[in-house]
């Protein structure tokens, strides 16, 4: 954990499933808040310093991955994950009060929302037209301007809450109702989090282009040191078709022998591979380590090696029963 | 290629980037094109008979995979891509006559065209703030309208053209001049396009959950084989974080013995796996084949596996000049 | 099995392990068998059909595999192995009647029998010097000889129980007490042995040269489709240093649908393949086969890829959540 | 190497092909050489001080690995292998004066030198018998006693130039024209020998039991670091059927990174792994060696990693292109 940060800031504006991220960081609530317009713009905020850490989205369990923070943080000025925050995510429905459902004929709220209560919406309201918003709050809060030009908005309970000059119309109406999304809480590089025995480890792996087989090459760094990988995903670099780079989630801290070995292993495969953190898992579940993978089988190892290096005799056991010298 | 289907759909409006793609397909100048709201719309078209083929964006170089598509051809009644289109992509500033650089405060157009262009958006116009629109053209067209609250559009060449009331501004502002972005068109399963000797084959596979080491597992079909990936992305499933599905594009047609054969592994791994299709690559490159994983391999192998269920001799080489019998 | 073979040949000369493997065949007993010099000359008989089949020594538990016979078997005319059997091995130490231990000087048996007695003969009689053997039995038959130019021989019980003309110095002398010979019985090519659910696959897979990695890629034949090995060695094809064959045992049947894949895999990686026989297992202990790898899988796969090949629609479930089509 | 052995072992007798090999190592013709009458004695003379180094066959071209040796060396107190030597093999037929070939109706000779000479005496002299020799110097002298139970030896050309009792009937009847032999000398655990860029490492891996694909993970240790592997062999550990251990060279040495990075995965993967040596390899040509796998990598991904356990910001590259931060 970075040395407590005065300030955070987060992927705004007030009120978005982002803020109720932040608030479950241990101080955020008694801490300076200042939302961001984008995540480029949270995480510029930490790279200069005018914020401690940035809250993010990072991965929605039906939308998928949220490329404009897989992008960001993969590029620019190296930041850390320093811890993660899971939320459910629930929708309503909101109108200005005396609107009631057969009135409405445009809805606005972001994509993802959108996308996540399609189902709902065509059931309830089939002849709705989707009016795209920045997010889901200013979607509702932009229903209490004089001149907005659609009906009704998708957003979190907690706008609806504090938003007097809304009415609730619909609760629950995503179409999964185990929706969660997974935010991270992001900072410059500094002391590492500790080793909680359930943690973490992130990185993005540019693919190497120079030979075939280099996704193999490079999930195998992970399977030898039986590293499980949580998460997986796919970007274009943007530099053309078919140029990717991949962001790993995997079980562990850096302080673990055997990811400090993987991670060794893909800096020599892909070297402008780039560490995201160490930080412990949120589900706070332990991952199973094999002996041959434990710290101690690294460290017998490095000690067998050193001492073949310095020319010692190695004291080891008989492989063969077949001649044993008497 | 369907029997010329007398229909086409596209994700419209018409004058995106997506209409430009079908215009490339032979026939389609003269067939009627009707125009979808969405992805979905456009497939349920195709799906209900009342369009022989959609056309939809696949992938962009630069934003990644289009989420839409991908998740809409993975789920529902199957459906085939019989070919793919290639356009590159560029951008224009569009406002009404009158309008300077200068005058911009407000700028709307799709989220994907927002994010190719946002560098020269923060060098140009700095202060200027994003106005979400559904696509590029409709934020175009929309400037056109009494009450647009923005100012500016960014959107396809083409659709500046079309439209006499729209000025340009500025041309070939994406921050990316190479950006092209892949387009399929989708049709219901029949007759496969015929092997050209550079295809492609997408299938989707769902990550299997019962035992870890599933992905590499996956992709050692394809590299048992000699089948080269020209894409994989991962989608997740919806159910929950960390339950995917990978959408990927192989070298080469079902046709050839190796890619079968591969499919073969897949179904047998992940038994929900899903065939989306074979066709010609739009850059018509084929890709190398081993000897051992040609076709005539193929073959060979499996006589010889025949001749042995069958018992019978089978005339092959000594494999030991060490004791030949006289 | 093949049909009633009248005569069996088997490596000579009587009274050895390799007699006593073939008496373990059912109607061996009541058959004509005739011993042969070498494994080669044994072969040769069934060769040449003067011999049904042929039972040779392949690998010991102490000393590994008979190369001459993992050599004989490999080159020629094709052979097939028709069922395992294993023995215990177990030595005597035989000299003529008066002859006491502390008589002996010199000790003639088989170089195999000989390696396997050795720490015994280090502590009981150290002084002793090895005389080579072209066989245990025909080493102890040999000091009922006039000229014999040693005094013991180390051979099988069964030798000093049918020669009246020796006596038995010390029983259980081999230095492992566990000790067991798999012999294999060996017929021409013609009708498989049926599939017992407990079978084993021999083939001789002569190592490509033309690409590295080329063990693993044979290795990978048998893990991808979830075939175990049970024994795995290299022998020099002889032609140069760094120039092998493996010979595999795999378990299975060739008549399973994994154990025919995987076949048809190594033909194309090595061409010269050669199949040596699928028999029941001598210890009848079957395989564990997960789901993904049973023959109803594959049998699903073929029809699956049958389908798309013939451009029938599939139905499929779907592997997405997010985006079901209403 | 080790400080100047005064006294140097071989298995003998004199006469034989491992002398010759011995003669090879500068130094040797002037020093002590003792002949030891097996590869257990000649090796214990290393291990109790009596000898500096020992001289022992290790691996045929044309019979494959010697198994004494593989045996003897893998088990006991641990030796070190500090040089190879190649010595190419031929053979002459020996006889006393006066005997022709018409005369010969047993030869003697060991049985390797049988096995490689096996077709020419089958074309010239069918009715042979064969009369197992301890080595082919032995049978060779064996010739001149009085009591001599064979008509001719098989031997190498030294021996019949050294023994003017006997004339030489044939000369080259190797069935294998190109057959060459390796030999190892054998020392105690040291100074290892200096990296001359064109190395060898033995290693003798026992083969774990717990767990299934075990060969592979070890062959994987040496993929993952670009390893090549020059010869790999199975031998029974001698516990029960199926139990192995795999002796194996590999190119480079344990003073290359990549070399010393797999051998630290292979003792995790099986902690009883034995290091046998890293030494000059007799024919000088050296690897390729890709750069990730070169020391500049290996050091390079040790440093990326160790700076992030210090917790130190690491300049990168940007991986994606797609969002820069300005």
């Amino acid at each position: 954990m970075p040395a407590s940060p005065v300030t955070y800031t987060f992927l705004g504006p007030e009120g978005t499933f982002t803020e109720a991220a932040l608030m479950q960081v241990p101080g955020a609530a008694e801490a300076t808040r200042v939302p961001a317009s984008n995540v480029n713009a949270a995480l510029d905020k930490v790279r200069d310093g005018s914020a401690g850490a940035a809250m993010v989205p990072i991965e929605n369990s039906v939308e998928g991955g949220v490329t404009a923070t897989l992008d960001a943080i993969a590029s620019g000025q190296e930041l850390r994950i320093i811890r993660e925050v899971l939320v459910p995510i629930s929708f309503v429905l909101v109108a200005r009060p005396g609107v009631a459902i057969s009135d409405i004929r445009r809805i606005s709220t972001h994509g993802h929302a959108w996308a996540q209560c399609r189902l709902w919406v065509e059931n309830n309201i089939p002849s709705a037209e989707y009016v795209p918003g920045s997010s889901t709050a200013a979607a509702a809060v932009g229903l209490l301007e004089q001149d907005a030009h659609y009906d009704a908005a998708i957003c979190a309970p907690i706008v609806a809450q504090e938003q007097p000059g809304l009415s609730v119309l619909a609760e629950n109406i995503g179409d999964n109702p185990g929706a969660v999304t997974r935010f991270v809480l992001v900072g410059r590089p500094g002391v590492l989090p500790e080793r909680t025995g359930a943690d973490k480890t992130t990185v993005v792996v540019p693919l190497p282009e120079d030979r075939p087989g280099a996704l193999m090459e490079i999930l195998d760094q992970f399977a030898t040191r039986g590293v499980n990988l949580s998460r997986i995903e796919s970007r274009p670099t943007g530099q053309y078709l078919g140029h990717y780079f991949f962001s790993i989630d995997a079980d562990g801290h850096v302080g673990d022998a055997r990811v400090a070995d993987a991670l060794a292993g893909l800096h020599r495969i892909s070297p402008a591979t780039r560490f995201l953190g160490s930080y412990g898992r949120a589900d706070a579940q332990s991952a199973y380590i094999a002996p041959h993978t434990s710290d101690e089988a690294f460290r017998a190892a490095h000690e067998w090696v050193g001492a073949i290096l310095q020319g010692e005799p190695i004291p080891s056991e008989s492989v063969s029963g077949a001649s044993p010298t008497a």
